[in-house]
């Protein structure tokens, strides 16, 4: 068969939507057809961000000695004890021991050795006494020391184990790993771990108006806002976007893009009911088709469905409804792939809404808006092509399918773009 | 002169602090010492996240012409007027309009041309009769199509220049730009943009009780936990880490490093009063050492320094204290040399103690918390060397200089690591 023939069963082509679904079920049928998720190994050094498959567990004690915390001089503390200015306690420094370079002898009552942060402890020694408690300049000899304070057995010794002990989680499966995530990771030795994959997505852009990113507009054409915008949001949720380039409004070259090796495949355009809108029945051919029309604005033509492995989002080639379809499917699946939560990747607040928005029941709306003195003012914007109505706009605001709107003083729940 | 000589004045080795610095003080210090930012040209298609040093202005209408938004037929409106299911009013369609293939013709009263979304209207339509209200199933001739509603003039016509009017402000100098910036920026043709430069930051890691990341601590050594904390924290804030590996010990090497080509360095070990802090006073020799020791915990073997025109950090080795330091002066700094927002970047939210915090006057604590049942428990942890102390926490809560601290059911900021 080619899609240019009659209508098939399910086509919808320039007759409309049958039935719309709800942004609900449609949700439900994405998490519930989420493929597996992958693991790999990575060094340290590329893990930042990285989200953690399984707990990682020390197979060491850090530090995996007794070490000085401050810098001053090894002592049995017994020998400071009573110590004071008007009480000065003398000490008979008998060496060194530097970061590396442990003092190989022994440490007994009365003597002391000079030790910076990080060194091992010497033997016999059970505390440091801080420089600063320590008086040198009095002596003639420098092997010669007067303790002007006590220290107390243990103090600013870090005993071995008591930042990791081996056997402890050092980071659980889950976590997204932070800047000092690394850093701990890396003092126990660790030097490649496992972490989720980073979904591949490929962007399949169609639209015969378009001219590529970086084109000047033309009299009848459009440069191509979807593809930069996409994947810089594929990338902001943790996937890899591939993006090699508009692709014709011709069903034989959607075809082979939606066979593309990828575990999510994204197309703007083309996804609703016009005579050029070949995504739909493409893949109800080759794969399942399960939703196709939301009952949602902007973003209605949107489809979800999949070939083989690959999860399929069909997005409305306008701006914001390629946004707003995005987030709300594509990006959800994206994360969930890389193991990251599925919520949105935008903080919320609360604030009062300046001016009532108004929504039929039976249909998501999702409302650019702005906040102007802490109000939130909605965008008084056309379309679903107005992509400067989210640039302007600090964020939107969800008016579920259950409410009619927001009256004029309503508190109401604004996700920020920024 | 050589470091190695009998203490200059100003250098406090193994006598410590004479006096500390208070966090504003720092701060204050560090804001006037800011060097000036430059930009630089990066392409579109590798802006995302980028800070836009200077408004951009868009040279082009976006659209640049007269559009359908939605599919369906290319009308003169009064030709609709009256139309309903019992009074299906005839139209003639006359050609067709697509994306970048416009109807060379006009249309007249009671004509429709058959048009797809994103295609420029044709001369004498005026607005877009959806498909879905335009029935042709009933005409045996497929040049007839029934109106069975009406539309008004300008419905579902995207007006040129509704998106963006040539002249206006694309996005506004000091954004940093989200996915549907770059989506706006494209659709107006531009391919280049000016951005703050990302600072070259040099991060001097040294101790000679270290192993390069990657490495089994051993007996006497420790695995580096701060190159890749650091790195992963510098390219957070927007900075490019430049970490060629551990620097020894030893005055000569650090000096060298310190002179490297880029706009911060960060030193980290060998910031305090130990005979093995070399940088302080090779800081002081080779620029300014405006701070030296501040009145915080941990951290407070903290310098702030330059040597020409690069910014230097002097950061405790303990990695707790290289965490605190780092995020209250070198991210500020490397925030700011990329255009980004001083203030750190972590969320905040209020919550009550769960148990007391203590602080001294005079002094700024920075303590790491969890978030247990929606309270905030203080961390019982040891020293600044317990690195593990900030991965187990939730975030960190600071007790001012000016307060003795918090009690138990005090309602308190805590910033969040996550």
């Amino acid at each position: 068969m080619t899609v240019h023939d009659a209508n098939p069963p399910g086509d919808v082509r320039m007759r409309g939507f049958l039935r719309r679904h709800t942004v609900d079920d449609a949700l439900a049928w994405l998490d519930a057809h989420l493929p597996a998720r992958r693991d790999e190994s990575v060094p340290l050094t590329r893990a930042a961000g990285r989200v953690v498959s399984a707990d990682i567990v020390s197979d060491v004690d850090v530090p995996g000695f007794d070490r000085a915390t401050m810098d001053g001089y090894a002592v049995v503390a017994d020998s400071t004890s009573g110590a004071a200015p008007y009480n000065r306690l003398p000490l008979t420094v008998v060496g060194e021991a530097l970061p590396a370079q442990p003092f190989a002898g022994a440490v007994a009552a009365g003597a002391a050795v000079r030790i910076m942060t990080g060194a091992p402890m010497p033997a016999g020694a059970d505390a440091v006494l801080p420089a600063e408690w320590a008086d040198a300049s009095a002596a003639a000899d420098d092997r010669l020391v007067a303790a002007v304070a006590p220290v107390t057995p243990g103090k600013h010794v870090g005993r071995a184990g008591e930042d990791v002990r081996r056997g402890a989680v050092l980071v659980a499966a889950g976590r997204a790993l932070r800047p000092q995530d690394l850093g701990l990771l890396s003092s126990a030795g660790v030097s490649e771990l496992r972490v989720w994959r980073r979904p591949r997505v490929r962007l399949v852009v169609t639209g015969n108006e378009l001219m590529p990113a970086g084109s000047k507009p033309s009299a009848h054409r459009l440069a191509d806002a979807n593809g930069p915008m996409l994947a810089a949001l594929v990338e902001r949720d943790g996937g890899v976007a591939d993006f090699p380039g508009l692709v014709p409004d011709d069903p034989a070259a959607i075809g082979v893009a939606l066979h593309a090796s990828a575990d999510v495949v994204i197309v703007s355009g083309g996804s609703s009911v016009g005579v050029e809108d070949h995504a739909p029945a493409l893949v109800a051919r080759d794969g399942e088709l399960a939703v196709h029309g939301v009952a949602m604005r902007p973003s209605s033509p949107t489809g979800l469905g999949r070939i083989g492995d690959r999860l399929v989002f069909l997005l409305p080639g306008n701006p914001v409804s390629c946004l707003c379809g995005y987030d709300f499917f594509a990006g959800r699946a994206i994360r969930a792939l890389g193991g990251r939560p599925t919520a949105w990747p935008y903080q919320s607040i609360e604030a009062r809404l300046a001016r009532k928005i108004s929504s039929p029941i039976g249909r998501l709306d999702y409302a650019r808006v702005r906040l102007v003195d802490g109000a939130v003012e909605p965008l008084a914007v056309g379309g679903a092509s107005i992509l400067s109505s989210t640039t302007r706009a600090d964020g939107f605001v969800i008016i579920p399918a259950d409410s009619e709107g927001f009256a004029a003083g309503a508190e109401v729940k604004i996700w920020l773009y920024g």
